[in-house]
């Protein structure tokens, strides 16, 4: 049994998800285990991860669109609000969403289903430099 | 150290909390091993896991009517329609809850509370067919 | 690889977020290793586990209002009422936030960053005595 790290530096400009499977997928495959469990944390509470479809890039801004409304801008509704009109609501959709996320990788492959791709959802507006933290175990 | 992979299908019937506390716990239990760590992932965006009391049937049906309410089937909300009226909210229901889980194994046995149970939830009206990965690893 | 488990007892007093960093990662240095996966696993359905900034303490006191808000304490609008008005809520709001949590372990430090903090989240009001089990494997 063997077990790999990396952080996987990410560039957001803005709210929205970016997607990192290609980049994932690309390590996992670098450090030639064939079957094991990944993991990726992300370094920050005003950003997040989720695994969504990639087929209709409507789904993500839909995702977008709702956590908008669900935890809105507003300076009224928080007492934490000297970084911003964007972070208190960001803390809670990153909370809503996930912090980490783990994927078994069986037969050299990641068990992702056929439409599933792994986002970094960033919460603030501003242009900001994120890190994932990725693990590996296996064999 | 061994490692053991299993892919569990879940046969659903419209919207609702599937338990499969039994067929996971049946697994593990076939792989031998005794202490480790089980990671559960489902291989879907319109379907998620949850651990919930498995005492009261209500707490389900409550969790699953508060999400009702909270991502409406409503197509004016939403961009991404083509699918049907239930999948878009199928999708935020599956963000808002998890993608994967995971349970240490200590002394034989998954380490559940008193009134865990492991669900499988469903966010589509039709039949479907889902499959949720299974990831062991230990001694 | 080596792995250790342990039963972190974590006393609350009221709804609320409760930082239990500390108790992790002096648990975390005891068994030795310095490379690997930490799992956190909490053994309640009206509890759950977040990571959250830990620099304004404001930022979980907005968290822990959103959330009165969008799941709030109304018999009204749940089935299961028989164990107090608070209960339901706390399903829903463990539902929507984490019950477990992996971070990995790199160069003998969590993987945190530098304004995270892992709390155990308190859904109920009364005084509880609640169970986290960790895991951890690696070298």
């Amino acid at each position: 049994m063997k077990q790999f790290h990396h952080f996987l530096p990410v560039s957001t400009s803005g709210k929205g998800l970016y997607e990192i499977t290609g980049e994932v997928c690309g390590w996992v495959r670098q450090t030639g285990l064939v079957s094991g469990l990944l993991t990726l944390f992300v370094q920050h509470t005003s950003a997040s991860l989720v695994v969504q479809e990639n087929a209709d890039p409507d789904v993500v801004a839909d995702l977008e669109t709702f956590l908008e409304r669900l935890a809105p801008e507003d300076n009224r509704l928080y007492r934490h609000t000297i970084e911003g009109s964007d972070d208190m609501p960001a803390h809670i959709r990153a909370a809503l969403t996930q912090t980490h996320l783990s994927i078994p990788l069986a037969a050299g492959r990641l068990a992702l289903g056929a439409w599933q791709g792994i986002y970094l959802f960033e919460h603030r507006g501003a242009r900001c430099r994120r890190t994932v933290a990725l693990h590996l175990i296996g064999e």
